[in-house]
């Protein structure tokens, strides 16, 4: 192979370069072993040690050497570029960088360049009250933690959609390789635009280990390696090795021939041809050892280029004389006079290596989105209203109506670049499609006649991978943009660890304050269980919710509107909000409107509240019996189980509680929505039984409202994991969730009912079977249910 | 191209292949369209018609082309061949060649092959009361559902693990290869031994389409798609067109190739010579139109080799006139009279066409796996007890213990070939190593002379994926084998999509006679929340035990061990069981030990207990309050806790409780496991409080004690969400589940300690502070709580 580069660096900055690079090795040795002594100005003594060395060596020479050779190719074309970390445990790497360029004591001023800061920054790392040992949001630079390994690509792509002057340069260690969401990540080329978005330049370090295992990658062959990459579409270029004096040179020649070729890209693509086809982005693949620069041995075993470097590769200095003077001798390799001053700052003329102000990779702003953000042009929602002139006269389909709305937001915000709908091919599917008045699907692949909403430029993502949606859309939030990620309710579990990875980087980035808030994210979840029954028991799945209500209060809201009023204001309100993750769960199914825009509105703003007009207690005294309803299946059934009930059983005084936010029902001590016990008694009265209809797991209500007074009342009806594919109403029957067996319950909860109870029960009952024989015979709900709308006569209480 | 196979098959051969695979499609429209008239005898009329049309047709005349020359293959060369439909979706298909082959009325003896069964065959499906859209666990042959998308090639792997004569064919649709997993799993073939395994056959059937968009791969060029999949190790083989004349003889004469080919990779890893390098495995590349021989244009619009085929190609038959008119000519372009006799039989010559008995694919054994299961060799548990003289006087690591036993599991069935161990990269890291004395990890690439217990030939499968692993796992044990999977407890949420689906498959096959038994999925989650204090937040999430408890009782279990013996017992147990997913979840860290053998036996067998040793209470009067424990870390500071409130508070009547069955605690009502009323209030009392410390969320044990008499009393200690790098006990500090934290919540519960309760929590209250001081100055725990041990003088009630 052709030594590139070698005439392209002269001797001086090769040699500067690695300098630049020991120190961040230095700081990162230090910053897994040291307690005191940071310049090593003495002998290494046992009690300079930290007594648990925690941290992980073996990527971080890697991550340091890229570093640095990214400073340099940022200074000498002006590059506007992040650095996603893949595998960000190589957080003294991150760290140790960031202190290097100065952006570090910017943003943590106790942490100075000099000695005592160099003092404090050791300690610090994975110490009780310090930092963590990943690239965590507390890392200046970082919008990406790497913990869970699987989602650097992805969240890089995100980042460089709509930025088209940024480059994101993503390393991707070949561990994380071997998972499923970084496997399908390469194809995110074929979504990226070259005229409208930045670049993503991967980087794959092949270190050859992760903690006991060779990796797949690292013992493919070069050919297999090169094959597969041209495969996904890639242009890959090489770099490996292991003398410095030869790598350098190599990856600076490298990065500029990556550059070049990333500006060739561009600029044929934005010379005003209209179309240009997919080009074959550049990537680097680089070989280099695992542990690089650190121990070759240790107790008579291989440990550089080898997986015992992946953590702490000398485990006891403090025990062991012979591991402690071995980490003396490789922390001193680095010469350290030959990179800080006496008082502990980087020398001048490395300090010069590293980009200026924004530029430097670690105060970027891309990285620290918030700083970036607009807000969102949003259209007024109530002009996208149904007309609701009384509860259960009108029909919609919410998701059509709230695609209405969603349409208007992206042209408002056309200009501005600032919002995508991320879904795994079923934004039309879900009833979104009028977005597509207004934009296209992005598509870089070949576009043939008869295909429709394709364009190169386009606000909606869709492909069959949620992984893929998911991640695209963390990264274009963290970046400091708005979306949404519409998605089929029970598919949602596919990302249940990546939801779970977000909640926690936006737990603890909103204790930083130089971390500004980042857009929500936010969830629709449709074509739920409850109209699933075409694709069947695979299909129908309602638990998501369940895992979101383990996150922390301040982070997590969870919305189950009834109806397209209620979801118009939800969606408006949701894309308004920050920091969080807002989750909607609603249909799009043709189903009865119940609120006027002006009633959504203010039952919407409590979360919660009383349907006067669908009960039938009178005003001033307590009711027989409370029939909640949350989601919007659940509220069609009570409302039919009411109209069955008033006809049964004249005089029972019912009352029905709709709930919009779930976390209502939370005690207001544990969610800032939950309602004070006070209030949840108003409602749910503190004895009378409570015949609840949700639309998830029946548990979920039970633990949300275990602590209230009347929880022995509540008889929750819920999904109960009986499902097939069936008609609509008979999977609510098999889940006990219809109105006969909510209207039964009811009669079998209130005393008093005499002798017509059980003569009552026994009609529902019939009804039950009647209609089970119908669905078996004739393949399709008895009409009668199947059409039922609120009877007119019974809102004469609607006050408007 | 070259025309392959022109000569290979006659053209009689090509024209029984053609019908056989037109009865296939005949049959398919059936199943999505007709109520009656299944043979056409009458002009079609609306009445004949489905009241709703539900299934997909995309995809399946390019499964039912699949089936039919796989049909072929097997007769031709005798194959044992299996056939996983990734597009699971195409359900009609699988139907379809299930019941041209036989099969299907052997299983279901009432479709029988004549008119009427005909008629059934198609009434059933998707219809309320009958079958499935999707390849279901209804579907024979069939042991992958396909309806989240991601995991047939995974399955596949499973399925050829040590099952050196089978081929596992595997269609692979290009919606699914833009998932994650799929994309991960192509790697799988580096993991597939030519010597012990079968063979797996991907065909990647690129039909170019999914619900609304073009596919990544199906627009991807031949030369693109050759690179990649060279790239990830296979010989692709293309077979592309829509003529069915070329297309039969070239499928024909690829098959053949492909076969070959694996015929002599095996062969030439089989005789003898010790290594071999991987092979470069074939696979092939099906392109052809989507909805394929179906109608062209429906109301002008592009519908074959179009996304609008994906589903029902003709909406309204019933509504429309042209649509009936337009389908029936479809169904008559297969020409029945060709297909069948008068009462509805396949003609002769075409049964003929499909294998006998066991090989065909519909009846292959090893898609019914427990038909072939045989139970795992178990040696004696107690013979690898850790001898516990008296509580905590004994350190152990559970884990290491339970890698000992596994050994032996190992050792005793290695000549069945039956039992694999698999984990992310994690079998070492979880303290599992003693597996290693005698067996290696498998690896197919390359091995390094310093490499360690790497080998072709193994027991155990690493890979950085927890979706390969759960699939290969899935696989395995579906075909009638045993295993577990290790892994760290945050990371297994990564696969909760996965558990999900399996968890609903076993809870079909269980209601189906015909599908025997298989072995339980078995995890181990360990390195779990309270001991990732070194990798921090990211790492730490007990949330997947709530998602399990969400499942049917019958199918989940969910186990704590508070110790090595109890983990012992556990492990035992589980590997006894079948269609069960049994979690177990249980720290890798040296810790104190509770109880010897018996007592952990009996312990175990009942699933909760009170630890009379450990309490303060008189025997024959109620305590003052229970103190509750659940897992190893939250057992361990129960007992200190219990340590301090003996010394604080002397004549304190503590009771002990300790759950290793979680499922004790939910109702008898709703789960096997669960303890009844009377036991319940025996041990937890109606009244006095109880401080409960629990490994995960808290709420998971509201949710299931909310209907118990005292549960007003429980005061639940748990996994609060807050999380970083730090120390073991500053982790437990931080989420309130320590000895001072829950001491201190006893002496706020138990009424009447008087005024000596305010200074003993301030003397609780001051050990904390005392400890948070040290542990940030110093970097650990203090010594006193790092090394504490139950204290032998409070052990005098144990009886043994």
């Amino acid at each position: 192979m052709p030594r590139y580069g070698e005439a392209f660096l002269s001797t001086d900055e090769v040699q500067l370069i690695d300098r630049y690079w020991r120190a961040a090795n230095y700081l990162s040795v230090g910053q897994i072993y040291l307690l005191d002594n940071a310049l090593l100005r003495e002998p290494l003594r046992k009690d300079h040690i930290k007594p648990r060395l925690l941290g992980h060596w073996g990527t971080t020479p890697g991550l340091n050497f890229i570093y640095a050779h990214l400073n340099r190719v940022i200074k000498a074309h002006d590059l506007d570029m992040i650095y996603i970390c893949g595998p960000g445990h190589g957080g003294p790497g991150m760290v140790a960088n960031t202190y290097l360029e100065g952006t570090y004591s910017e943003v943590y001023p106790d942490i100075t360049q000099d000695e005592d800061g160099l003092q404090k920054l050791f300690r610090q790392f994975s110490f009780p009250g310090g930092i963590p040992s990943h690239a965590a949001p507390e890392t200046p630079g970082s919008i990406h933690e790497g913990g869970e390994l699987g989602y650097a690509l992805v969240h890089a792509y995100g980042a460089a959609f709509d930025n088209p002057d940024l480059i994101v340069t993503c390393v991707v260690g070949d561990g994380e390789a071997e998972t499923g969401p970084l496997a399908a990540s390469w194809h995110s080329n074929k979504f990226l635009s070259p005229k409208h978005d930045g670049a993503v330049l991967p980087i794959l370090h092949l270190n050859g280990y992760k903690i006991a295992n060779p990796t797949v990658m690292g013992r493919m062959s070069d050919d297999e390696i090169r094959h597969l990459f041209h495969g996904y579409g890639h242009e890959p270029m090489f770099v490996e090795g292991s003398d410095p004096a030869m790598m350098h040179p190599l990856m600076a020649h490298t990065l500029e021939r990556a550059i070049d070729r990333i500006r060739a890209i561009q600029a044929s693509a934005r010379d005003g041809r209209a179309t240009v086809d997919r080009p074959k982005w550049p990537m680097i693949v680089m070989r280099s050892p695992k542990g690089w620069t650190g121990p070759k041995e240790v107790d008579g075993l291989k440990v550089e280029g080898f997986w015992r470097a992946h953590q702490v590769p000398i485990v006891n200095p403090r025990g062991n004389p012979e591991h402690l003077s071995l980490l003396e001798e490789w922390m001193r390799s680095y010469r350290i006079d030959d990179l800080f001053d006496n008082a502990g700052g980087l020398l001048p003329e490395l300090q010069a290596l590293a980009p200026q102000g924004r530029r430097r990779m670690g105060a970027n702003p891309h990285a620290n989105g918030g700083l970036l953000k607009h807000e969102l042009k949003l259209p007024d929602f109530r002009d996208y209203a149904i007309d609701v002139p009384h509860p259960g006269g009108t029909e919609g389909e919410a998701t059509r109506v709230m695609g209405q709305f969603l349409r208007d937001v992206i042209k408002l915000n056309a200009e501005a670049r600032n919002f995508r709908i991320m879904g795994p091919d079923e934004t039309a599917s879900n009833r979104l499609d009028a977005v597509f008045d207004v934009t296209e699907r992005v598509w870089m692949e070949g576009i043939e006649p008869y295909d429709v909403h394709l364009a190169q430029d386009g606000r909606v993502m869709e492909v069959l991978s949620e992984h893929l949606c998911q991640g695209w859309l963390e990264g274009y939030l963290l970046t400091g943009r708005h979306g949404l990620m519409s998605c089929y309710e029970a598919f949602i579990h596919i990302v249940d660890s990546m939801f779970n990875q977000h909640a926690k980087w936006l737990k603890v980035s909103r204790t930083l304050p130089w971390r500004r808030p980042v857009a929500s994210l936010n969830y629709l979840l449709t074509s739920h269980v409850w109209r699933q029954d075409h694709n069947g028991f695979s299909h129908q799945d309602p638990g998501f919710v369940d895992l979101v209500a383990n996150k922390k209060a301040d982070i997590v809201r969870i919305y189950f509107p009834p109806d397209a009023n209620t979801l118009l204001w939800i969606t408006d309100h949701v894309l308004r909000t920050y920091d969080r993750i807002n989750v909607i769960v609603a249909g799009k199914q043709p189903s009865p409107q119940w609120l006027s825009m002006d009633n959504a509105a203010t039952h919407c703003d409590a979360g919660i509240g009383i349907w006067p007009w669908a009960g039938t207690e009178d005003t001033g005294s307590e009711p027989d019996v409370v029939m909640a309803c949350c989601g919007d299946v659940p509220t069609l059934e009570t409302m039919a189980a009411v109209d069955l009930l008033r006809q049964a059983v004249p005089g029972l005084k019912i009352r029905v509680v709709n709930i919009v936010d779930l976390m209502t029902l939370q005690p207001k001590t544990q969610h800032p929505h939950g309602l004070d016990d006070r209030d949840f008694d108003g409602m749910f009265t503190r004895d009378k039984p409570v015949i609840f209809a949700f639309h998830g797991y029946p548990n979920l209500i039970h633990r949300l409202t275990y602590s209230r007074a009347n929880h022995a009342g509540m008889h929750v009806h819920g999904f109960e994991e009986e499902g097939t594919t069936t008609t609509p109403f008979d999977m609510v029957v098999l889940n006990r969730l219809d109105r006969f067996h909510l209207a039964i319950d009811v009669i079998e909860r209130v005393p008093g009912l005499g002798i017509t109870a059980a003569a009552i029960k026994q009609q529902f009952r019939d009804k039950l079977l009647e209609h089970t024989t119908y669905v078996r015979a004739h393949g399709e709900d008895m009409p009668q249910i199947r059409d039922w709308s609120w009877p007119d006569r019974f809102t004469k209480h609607t006050v408007d």
